[in-house]
């Protein structure tokens, strides 16, 4: 793996997701991997679970870790070519990459979309350059629109908390008895937040359906419909209750529309789900990426209740960062 | 050890010195210990003794360490129950802590007090709750009413530079000579400060007291009493001149009103310590946490002379920290 | 080595150099050496590249590493003697200095200048201060009017970057052919930057000039002449077409005027190399310390070109850092 960017990254999701449980059950079995290396993380964005767990995983693996928070160094980078730099740009990310790749042997890059422009968002601009220019392993902390992590975070949680087989000939988690019905739905914020984590959830699930793994629902108010590009084979409701029918996890997030860029759109309805809208599932177990908003996004009562795995989820944080660091380190 | 909050978590004073100054004889020899293990340091306020002395204790015992610094992300936590999540706050601390507990093996969280409500102030409701809600064991670097480092710290000093034998059998140290006459004294600034670190020194050194180590003396203006949960058995006196009078440690600090909550007070007379001061002392070492503002709260003829402990107390930082993390490092 | 802040703190370049280049080639070969050590960074101003090589540095020499970042902190430093501390200031150096002391085996100490008064920062009185209260060895992580580990870093950079053989018997590099000739050109900015990074550069390549190593010129506009305690031996022009004229390497630095302190001075004429200005030279390669203004300072040609260093240059602070820290753990 050169870099860790989408589900585009990984072939076999059965696959990674077998190879994080066995870091899970063995954290220090490969620190010999990471020995005399150095892990980057850089932010030009806020992290308090996504830096932790990084750096926990890349630690268990034996490297040493730098961080780097340039939004805090008022450290404000130039991505367009041809300019002047007389402003307030103090420096080029063709310079800035290129220098952190010399220190380190795989970098980890979270940068936040505007949610002012949705082409210059989805074009992922900043990450590729990083990612160009840097030329080391890049892993996404966040980008633009996507959470890798946080998504295969996700599908690790799902398989660990349902019934499974591993067929080791087909090398594939094969369901025990129906396939794990999964929803994502949105929920209300008081904020416009950015599409990454839910079209990252959507793309990951919409492979893990393909790969025979779980079906997968998406329930969002009119004009709160995700990008298509990540939702490619995923139902879609405007419903929640019906979304939830004999549902086996929702997965609460709230997003801003994309069809009215980073707007927040007036909603009918309650799409905040609480112990009584989840009745309906077939006692599904509720997620959530966090930080969450209490009884705005989501009941506080499912929140304080067996029924949440965000807690166990957030956990999961490590284990996914770990798969991914050691198989950059693997191809090294 | 399962937690690091008072002096109630510890019974055997002399004890835990005696393994505080072991550690310091041998900084390495525990570093088996802590191998594989994480340290969190969260901080909800500023630090510097604090975070470098507990980072280097955690590294000697052979842990991997991670610094969150909330503050400055902005990261700004709810603690209450039962609110709507739709203003500034944006993480709940149930999750907040949760999370770090998932991610280590041990915390340690520093908390202000807002000095506005003593009620609130004296409940310890943030570092409760992120003690009952993180899993895990959790060391106070100071928290709204204490500062427990700080005064093991000092109790090390205080012991390191007096005349004392270690009775193995008793397993306590005993006064070669007469006990130490250790003073607290309040002194001035210009900022209202918080009463953990005299508090916590009080507590401390009441409990040593209780336990034949030393006397003790508080010397502090009218209305500047501390809380009477903190000074069980202390001679409580108004006057620096009588505190002074054969004293052999004076602890120098200031603190704003207990009674008159959170306030500055007007006060008469000197109260700054300076060595015309100390004359009537029996030749008294002068001690105080840091920073120090000189010539304001003590004079700095005092800090600059061979009476001043303050830059060896502070080195002692990291074997206090050590001990402690060592014993619940044990426990587990 | 007890400190290194300048380039009087090394006798004989060659073999620094030398030692550096060899720490490249096996970056792990002494990590024994830093074993239970610890390396203090502490920053009174911003800082990525040093940051990360040094840190880098320290951890390929096995030490642990704490860094500091004061100004963030609020953490206002009081250095004047004699003032009763009832301002902004929260600790003096005295104190503060010897507590980081107590804390690490080596510090790294980042302090700008003021740009104000000439006098003030030319003392140096920040960096002498800390040295001398801190009670353990200190690297200049940039002061006020130097940048040594930027320096070495860039005497690194030409030899490796020339054609030279290394004589054992003097200890010395000895040129194969014309001794390369280094050109340091001011450049134009829209901020007043210190005097540092140029003022180092060029005692360095004075010290290398006597030592046989280089031949050095500068090329500076009227009122931008350095401080003459750091040019003796260089030779000083007006016209950077003059300085080009078959010169090996140019070094790129904008600076603010030292006679007249601090100012942006109205400048006549191109001083921002491009390719085209970079005919006469003899095929110079480009360095330039970073971050650099694209198109301001330095023409984005000649940095997306082969002609520039700028990245393996940045790349090369960490091998100037690994021989100053090796050497100062070597001494203890």
């Amino acid at each position: 793996m050169e870099k860790f960017f989408s589900v585009g990254d990984v072939d076999n999701l059965s696959q990674i997701v077998k190879e994080a449980l066995s870091e899970k059950a063995s954290p220090n079995a490969n620190e010999a991997l990471g020995k005399h290396k150095m892990m980057g993380l850089v932010f030009l964005n806020p992290s308090l679970r996504t830096r932790l767990s990084t750096q926990k995983a890349a630690m268990n693996l034996g490297m040493n870790v730098m961080v780097m928070n340039m939004d805090k160094d008022g450290w404000a980078l130039e991505t367009r070519d041809g300019v002047v730099m007389n402003g307030t740009t103090v420096e080029h990310i063709r310079e800035a990459a290129a220098v952190m790749g010399e220190y380190c042997d795989i970098l980890g890059l979270r940068c936040f979309p505007g949610l002012k422009d949705a082409e210059e968002d989805y074009s992922e601009d900043l990450f590729n350059k990083f990612l160009k220019f840097c030329n080391t392993p890049v892993v996404s902390l966040e980008s633009a629109t996507r959470h890798p992590l946080q998504s295969l975070t996700d599908l690790i949680t799902v398989i660990e908390n349902s019934d499974y087989t591993f067929d080791e000939a087909k090398q594939q988690y094969i369901p025990n008895g129906k396939k794990p019905k999964v929803v994502l739905t949105w929920a209300p914020h008081v904020k416009a937040l950015p599409q990454a984590v839910p079209n990252s959830f959507s793309e990951w699930m919409c492979e893990a359906q393909k790969q025979g793994l779980v079906d997968f629902v998406i329930a969002q108010p009119e004009g709160y419909e995700l990008n298509e590009d990540f939702t490619s084979g995923a139902t879609l409701v405007y419903n929640q209750e019906d979304a939830f029918k004999d549902a086996d996890f929702i997965y609460v997030k709230n997003w801003s529309s994309y069809k009215d860029y980073g707007k927040i759109l007036p909603v009918e309805g309650e799409w905040m789900p609480t112990l009584e809208s989840l009745k309906i599932t077939n006692d599904a177990k509720v997620m959530h990426c966090l930080p969450v908003r209490r009884d705005l996004e989501l009941g506080s009562d499912i929140l304080d209740s067996e029924k949440s795995l965000v807690v166990k989820e957030a956990g999961n944080r490590v284990w996914a960062a770990q798969v991914v660091i050691k198989r950059i380190l693997e191809n090294k």
